[in-house]
């Protein structure tokens, strides 16, 4: 794994933290406060972790200013690196030691055990992995990096800087922006699940449209985007989609919205932008989400959302028992309205 | 991408549509009818759409006899086409313009790259893609087509007219019929969930069965089969999965019966013919669901569904501090009854 | 497939059978008590099958002390073996018929197609199948198999005597223990969903952390695990997760802990041993479940589980014109419980 050695000095410089102590030293990774030893970085931004702060062998950690302000007064042990926005400067900070990805074999950007058909334009500086299939018609950008065994089928357009981690499927005429990352086992563009009814069974709507993924999207590993009936399936610059996820036809989902894995939304719905959407949750067809939509995991979505907020449904956890009371006594409740009715008519007269 | 050209009169006499216009006119595609150029076709199945139809750019339209009757009395920039079921009829005219696949490399159906076992036994028609395996005793019929990176399990026999997309897995011992549609990611084949637990541990039991996937399925994206414990699981002729659905061992799943994305069916339940189950549903095991049976989307299926009918469960969506009162309100439920009880009591007397 | 035959005698001694009837029989395979003929065993561990008992034409027939002692009196057509745990031995019994893998192909473990990096150190007794892909610095143990088209990430640890079959990935720094299967489609190292909010858009974090996938472990098809933030992902001893499952970095699960398939586990929750999971369950992130739990199908973890037990939550299936009526009767629980006190306050008075 990559193990690079930063001076605090020169990350202080990068990334535009204040040192408060040495900035000679030198470390060579990122841990949490309870794990770091003395050649790492650590940070604090979660307020539940303070009290790890005190006992941290880590050689620097980042800090806030308010918590700087805390602690200032007695010595520390490590250097401080101190930033507005911890979190953040540690999002930053963590690129510098992330895995470097398939390595040139012999000076050659493509494996020998690759196929690529003779029309595929493919940019000199992008890389295809052993047993990826780039078939014909398909364009790749600069700097790209197509996974081990990876299969991109005809006419698909991947932009520049774009990450296909080892076994991602893109089905014919997709188009994938610059700057994404697509885990494994990920699949764009199989058919958007679409039968008309005859006779009992069902025939085949042939899919048409294709799948869009603009830049700097990043698709969780074996999740699955349908390609549209006839217009395209998009999913705007920005988006976050986690593992295990399904897309279907025709959705559109707006920019920066990030999905936890497991969701499921159905076809032709419209997820507006900076939506959060947690895990597990169903999002129904045909829907509109309204922009900054903050849905909770497991949530069933089966109407318009039409005005930012929190949404959430299910009923919770419960000891068995306790839920098959619950659960019993739910099927009463439209007994129970008429009872309490009648009670009320009485106490009126 | 095929971008073949009919004339009206060709689809006419194909499809079976009675012409109201010029039927010399050439299409190249379907579209729908707000996006349609005048190099396309379009239709109105959904009444919804209906609104559109008036600015519509669509060389001709696909209309019911009912909305042309409505529309004839005023001249149309567009020819119709009448038939009984424009949706149906769609779903057919879709199949001219579907992406063809795979391409023959050197006019040789088996690609260079893919490996095939010298026992297997592959039509002459077959198209085995680049970098398929198809192990020991693997039987494919005529004009299948095994996609790119494909497995194939020693013994596993494949119809006719099946297409298999890239990156499928099929283990040992699976049946699958002809006119099948398999997409990427699906696993037919892997182990039964089985155990018997033994000193606190789990006792793996090998799962002996296979899987038998009858003519006329389409399975979708990443969807998973498993192999049958003893007996065979068995996914009849018609049946249509979406994706990200998980078949468990030793289910069986009826004729027609279509699944939407991410539902799940436990071990040794058995579903009827013609169901239509929503997405993201749960059907627990040996359970038995007869025919004609509609779950809608997120349903948590406990119990054997012994009529036909259309059911459903889960709290729908709220915004969130009402849901979270619901919830509270539906722990007191068991005291709510109880409190009702006692005011009925006092009511009496 | 498998068809080896024994001699009941052979399997008494292996598996500790009393033999009640003829032990120079030979059995070719096991199979139900309703579809077994005169070459297969079967055995009765659910007393819901013991109707079947009479009718079965298997050979040999493995059955509790107690049932033996109620059909002793009669006659049988079938041995009987007499076991303690029938269910058990079942188990024990099904390895001996389960398919062998991967064929080794002229005397060479690593298929001809397959690429192996030369940095790899990999046993000469492991199998490295066709299309396979082992990349730098890759350890993989005595008698392990790596299945077609897997793909092994830079520095990833295999144990022995580990399975894992066609079409798995691991990415970079995995370390996955010894006697492990691993069903298609499961990715092992995928990057946690780990996201700093920034000016309304998201800054990736990278995944620094990995793996850990200790013995003894079964994970299913197309199940995603993902690596650790800082510190790792840990899937304990004994733990047998199902197909469809997502476990989120930094989620550690207990020893022998089993998951039915689609469960989902959000980031940073830890597990404790010997828990059961129904299928399609959600566990939020940063909580902790104890030992001993076992949460029902579908259920909606939203918080600690601190007490062993069975947890469960949902409102269960119904026709759906009941449903609706109970949705809206839900939404009016607030109002009811107001009224209720109304009319208590009225009652006092």
């Amino acid at each position: 794994m990559s193990k690079q050695t930063f001076s605090l000095k020169e990350l202080a410089s990068r990334f535009d933290f204040e040192i408060k102590g040495d900035s000679a030293i030198e470390v060579s990774g990122l841990a949490t406060l309870q794990s770091a030893d003395g050649s790492q970085l650590s940070f604090l931004a979660n307020p539940a972790y303070e009290k790890y702060l005190e006992g941290t062998h880590a050689a620097a950690v980042i800090l806030s200013p308010s918590v700087y302000e805390k602690i200032s007064s007695q010595e520390q042990q490590y250097t401080v690196l101190v930033h507005s926005n911890p979190y953040l400067a540690y999002a930053k900070l963590s690129r510098l030691w992330e895995a470097k990805v398939s390595e040139i074999v012999n000076g050659d950007n493509v494996h020998g055990t690759a196929t690529v058909h003779e029309s595929a334009v493919v940019s000199d500086s992008a890389i295809i992995s052993a047993g990826a299939i780039i078939q014909s018609g398909v364009k790749i950008g600069d700097n790209s990096v197509i996974g081990a065994n990876c299969v991109i089928g005809e006419d698909s357009i991947i932009g520049n800087n774009t990450l296909l981690h080892a076994n991602v499927t893109l089905y014919h005429g997709i188009t994938l922006g610059s700057d994404c990352i697509i885990h494994s086992g990920a699949v764009l563009g199989s058919d958007g699940f679409g039968f008309a009814p005859s006779e009992g069974a069902w025939e085949k709507i042939a899919q048409l449209g294709g799948v869009i993924v603009e830049d700097d999207v990043e698709i969780g590993a074996n999740t699955a985007i349908d390609r549209g009936a006839l217009d395209n399936t998009v999913i705007e610059q920005g988006v976050k989609l986690d593992n295990q996820i399904q897309i279907a036809h025709n959705v559109r989902v707006g920019k920066n919205t990030a999905m936890a894995a497991c969701c499921a939304v159905a076809g032709s719905t419209t997820i507006g932008q900076n939506c959060v959407i947690g895990g597990a949750s169903g999002i129904a067809g045909h829907l509109t989400i309204v922009d900054n939509v903050h849905i909770t995991a497991m949530t069933m979505v089966i109407k318009n959302l039409t005005t930012p907020g929190v949404y959430s449904s299910g009923t919770g956890v419960q000891p068995n028992d306790k839920w098959r009371k619950s659960i019993a006594r739910l099927r009463q409740l439209d007994k129970m309205a008429k009872r309490l009715s009648a009670l009320e008519k009485i106490a009126k007269n």
